[in-house]
């Protein structure tokens, strides 16, 4: 049996329980969050949210990528969220590699070279790579500039959320 | 207070009773799954995962963007993860606009014309926009053929998983 076979049988139960059928489109709390696609970060859990309250935007590292400005955009001007918050984690695997190290071992090993993607965000200071997505929100033109725009830290060790300073 | 505020009282809470601080940073499970940003998707909860079993890549739509792209390299060829599931749903936001109506929009308000992004993904037929996903995932050079790329819509109505046949 399949994972993917796997989640489609809980799916089933949790369709015999589900009774949140009313829900708005627009996010309850107005919150967006942008996190690390990392198996250990179960972003409502983490951050007590209910289904319904928040958008949650992910991908490897919680890199503020064009795709994540784009998810931004949408969820500012099109259903009224108005803070932002990115969560970059502990051990976190983009720790672990560099770009080129990455691409020519993709090269090697599939004999093609790809045209996307241009960059895989690697980085090598947590801290620094928070503040440098926060940057990234604020710049944007299309993002106004009043939001509240935080970055956070989580410890995978500790389940702790700490604030990185802009 | 704000909900960046809120959330992060409840992540005290969550960390007092954290007992996860062991887990291993590849995903038990070896499931990536793309899916929309929408507040009304638990994506844990309506596949029944728990923390440390997934990769969880979510944007506006869940679109197979570059970015999606990028995540799903680093998921498979870094982390193990070996079979991957697209997951869009019903009432998406995605369904009600036109990618040219929101640009001129934005360049209105703004007064700026913003480079990025490029396009905004919007679409007008939920099953077509699933297997143009799966196509993408299926078609890149560095996702090997044999890994099996399954799409999905989820009713918000129903808490259901419907598989699109790709």
């Amino acid at each position: 049996m399949s994972a993917i076979d796997d989640v489609l049988a809980a799916n089933q139960t949790y369709a015999q329980g589900f009774n949140l059928g009313q829900l708005p489109m627009p996010p309850a709390r107005k919150l967006a969050v942008i996190a690390c696609m990392d198996a250990r970060l179960t972003v409502s859990q983490l951050l007590g949210l209910k289904t319904g309250e928040a958008h949650i935007i992910r991908n490897a590292g919680g890199i503020v990528t064009e795709d994540a400005l784009r998810s931004l955009i949408i969820s500012h001007h099109l259903l009224g969220t108005n803070e932002i918050m990115i969560i970059n984690h502990t051990d976190c695997g983009m720790l672990t590699f560099k770009d080129d190290e990455l691409r020519k071992k993709l090269q090697t090993q599939t004999g093609t070279a790809a045209v996307a993607p241009v960059r895989f965000h690697a980085f090598t200071n947590l801290e620094a790579n928070v503040r440098e997505q926060i940057q990234k929100v604020r710049s944007h033109p299309w993002i106004p500039k009043h939001l509240p725009v935080r970055g956070f830290i989580y410890d995978v060790k500790s389940g702790k959320l700490a604030e990185v300073s802009a």
